[in-house]
């Protein structure tokens, strides 16, 4: 209990309130009267968890799954020599978020010894077919595993990746392919079913009901490849239960995924910061950080009022990371409209020393650095610009991970998560649908010649024309 | 001729203008009635670059530099495994967007025959100690070179990368260490010479007078990494050349700097369009738009009234990568708040075709996929965003790049850092400093012991106090 308190996540609200940033900020008074509200969101969010629903805060407690994904995992490991994730948005973002978070930099390279025999992962998220093609170039499909990842087996990106190395493994290894495929999809539902049974698929993992892509990465969706990379999913787990654990008290003051959501909306809707910027001072946690984008953004960017198109509501999240975007971002943060409000991650310590040894003592720009480790001087700067910020009335949260592990990004992924629920119900939008996307893939189908968009086929040639006099 | 015209960068802004997207867009007429506007910036700019200003739109014509370079790369071509840039900033933004977009994705896993002998490449533009210390663990330090690159000299992140990588190499080395580094700095100022004569380095190149950081892509900065990788940079500059002719025609419609930047502008201060979407449908672009988001945000994040502080302006620059963010950001863009314009960069083909198998024909989510290619995918994907968001009131721009190329790419730097330049003229600031940098620097400067900064240490630990009871 020591040791796991050792481990918590510390969220540090002082640069958010307006004792520090005045009018920019928000007044403990405030969050105060808000209290009642939140009651109302709890327990509303309580009825519905134990309902059954909320189902992304039941993924931390589910001990079978770890067993299966184990177990799909023995029956690969020694066997491939890359696994290869097919899925994009919530059933990649989350995969790489933990890869990138959890495994050193380099590994793909390592020699196979130092990677514990794991294989190289590979999140392949898009369909560029530069990006796929010098993929499908680079690696050897007969040492490959491929973990196809899609809830409705019809996301059209995912299922044409599918298609592409799924041939190329039959001409490969003939009947035998199927070994070498992982199907995560839903238990019942959807065209991978289908497949899975036209196939013979014996490799199958499931994405339990009501858990949507941003909210799935403590299932099967994002645990697998971990499990592949050597990942301790375990722990990741207990992580999140820790945290779930402070997330269900109803006191803004003491559950920091309430007071942390309410703060946001209080910053949007009250004090115009439209934009949330996540801001790791870890290159780790950047590919996090990008998972936050996708939470944030499709949870909560929605009509309140869907039927009539109208009441657009949601922050823009905006992926930062440190120090080097103070190379860049930070001259418009500072004197820039003052519309964002900031989460700065921080580590409490960086799983790696770098000394900066002493020379040109006499040398004002460089000499104070000898002597200092490159860990003092990410430190100084992130507390130099969160109060440069500070006192240009620019609003912030300080999240610190006493170390980047997987019980510290459990506690991380969880804590954003139920933050983003309670983010939707104060908005009053539902944060786990997505109905915006269907125009754009709506108009893809009909391109492709999908036939029950057949109609709309030639009416998108029509509206694509451009007039040639506003082409430069 | 034929050929540079085939290669030619499209820029279409019907889904602008009024006529696509109504409100949201602009109306021709009110472009028409800001030509005057635009007249006077084109003279101030002309005059700015008589007299020798606007050093950036100097760089691609300047062939002793691309000489410079090739000499400094050919003592070090065969000699060296790996070729690191320490810089942060616009001192790697460039670097980056170079190497992504014209280099193969594998590049630095590729057997060293076929990268044609030329180093692994690595950029690092960030201190982050357990990431520069795994390259630290992952190079053979003798084999490898470092290009420091910061024009002051007493950039604190490159600084201390630097004192930790020559420590090494003259542990290594010896006094034969000058060998493996280049240092890219000012002319004649910053204490970077200091060091240059003290340990006598002779591979020095240097940085225009007058070139800032996210304008220097196109200098020294970006161009030696970029020829160590095998990159044409003679072609790239003949791109920028192009670009540049285009852009010196005074009339805004046949300028597509000159009416982006007034589209930009237009959008941000009538239509509250307050942040800008950079959307390459292409993960070696992706790289791109982060150099964008520097160039944008950095350029145009000012007070107008610097002295009183007031007046702040500046788009936000957001960057999303298609087909990928659609399903992230897609729904936020489409239904969240109608507060950004978007610019797609489209590539007009890729420079690999997957072809997609027949199979499952029966299958309403899969079987349309077959006998299609990946190719065919994303520009549908792209096409059909670009028309759901048009349907939505929602303005994009269009580049379009024949193929990604140093020719086409050299256009886009070149197009981008002149639209930025006209955006700044037009919102009335000045687009080539970053005064709101200066307080996190030297907050960081006081922390770390920097003699000059001491009198503010004291202050400094006293404001750094966080209340405890709002720290959960």
């Amino acid at each position: 209990m020591a040791q796991r308190r050792g481990l918590a996540i510390r969220v540090d609200f002082n640069n958010a309130l307006s004792m520090k940033v005045g009018n920019h900020g928000i007044a403990p008074k405030v969050v105060n009267k808000w209290q009642k509200r939140i009651d109302e969101i709890h327990a509303e969010l309580q009825w519905e968890f134990n309902r059954g629903g909320l189902a992304f805060r039941w993924l931390p407690y589910q001990k079978p799954t770890v067993t299966k994904v184990r177990d799909v995992a023995k029956k690969l490991r020694g066997k491939v020599d890359n696994f290869v994730v097919l899925g994009i948005g919530g059933s990649a973002l989350g995969n790489i978020a933990l890869q990138s978070a959890l495994k050193p930099r380099f590994y793909n390279e390592l020699p196979k010894s130092e990677r514990d025999s794991n294989p190289r992962i590979y999140i392949e998220d898009n369909i560029d077919p530069e990006c796929f093609g010098a993929l499908l170039d680079h690696i050897d499909i007969k040492k490959t595993a491929f973990n196809v990842i899609s809830k409705s087996g019809e996301t059209a990106e995912t299922m044409a990746q599918f298609l592409v190395v799924r041939q190329m493994l039959k001409d490969a290894l003939n009947e035998k392919f199927i070994k070498n495929v992982v199907i995560t999809t839903d238990p019942e539902s959807g065209y991978l079913r289908e497949i899975i049974a036209e196939d013979g698929y014996k490799n199958v993992l499931e994405i339990p009901p009501g858990v949507g892509g941003r909210f799935s990465v403590l299932s099967p969706v994002g645990l697998l490849s971990a499990e592949m990379a050597g990942i301790d999913i375990s722990r990741l787990l207990a992580g999140a239960q820790a945290m779930d654990k402070r997330c269900k008290k109803s006191n803004v003051w003491d559950n920091p995924a309430y007071l942390s959501a309410l703060v946001h909306y209080l910053a949007d809707t009250q004090n115009g910061k439209t934009i949330s910027v996540m801001w790791p001072y870890s290159d780790a946690l950047a590919r996090l950080a990008d998972w936050y984008v996708q939470l944030w953004a499709e949870s909560l960017g929605k009509f309140t009022d869907p039927e009539n198109k109208k009441g657009a509501v949601g922050q823009t999240p905006l992926k930062a990371v440190g120090a080097t975007d103070q190379h860049s971002m930070l001259q418009l943060f500072m004197e820039g409209p003052n519309d964002k409000i900031f989460t700065f991650i921080a580590a409490g310590r960086y799983r790696h020393r770098v000394m900066i040894p002493k020379a040109f003592h006499s040398l004002l720009g460089a000499g104070y650095l000898g002597g200092k480790t490159l860990n003092d001087l990410i430190q100084a700067e992130r507390r130099g610009v969160t109060l440069a910020l500070t006192e240009a009335q620019r609003p912030s949260i300080t999240v610190t991970l006493p170390v980047i592990n997987e019980h510290t990004v459990g506690q991380l992924l969880l804590l954003l998560q139920v933050q983003t629920a309670v983010a939707g119900q104060l908005y009053g939008i539902n944060a786990f649908d997505q109905p915006g996307v269907q125009a754009g893939k709506d108009l893809t189908y009909a391109q492709m010649g999908r036939r029950d968009k057949a109609s709309l086929k030639a009416e998108v040639a029509r509206k694509l024309h451009s007039d040639r006099q506003y082409i430069l």
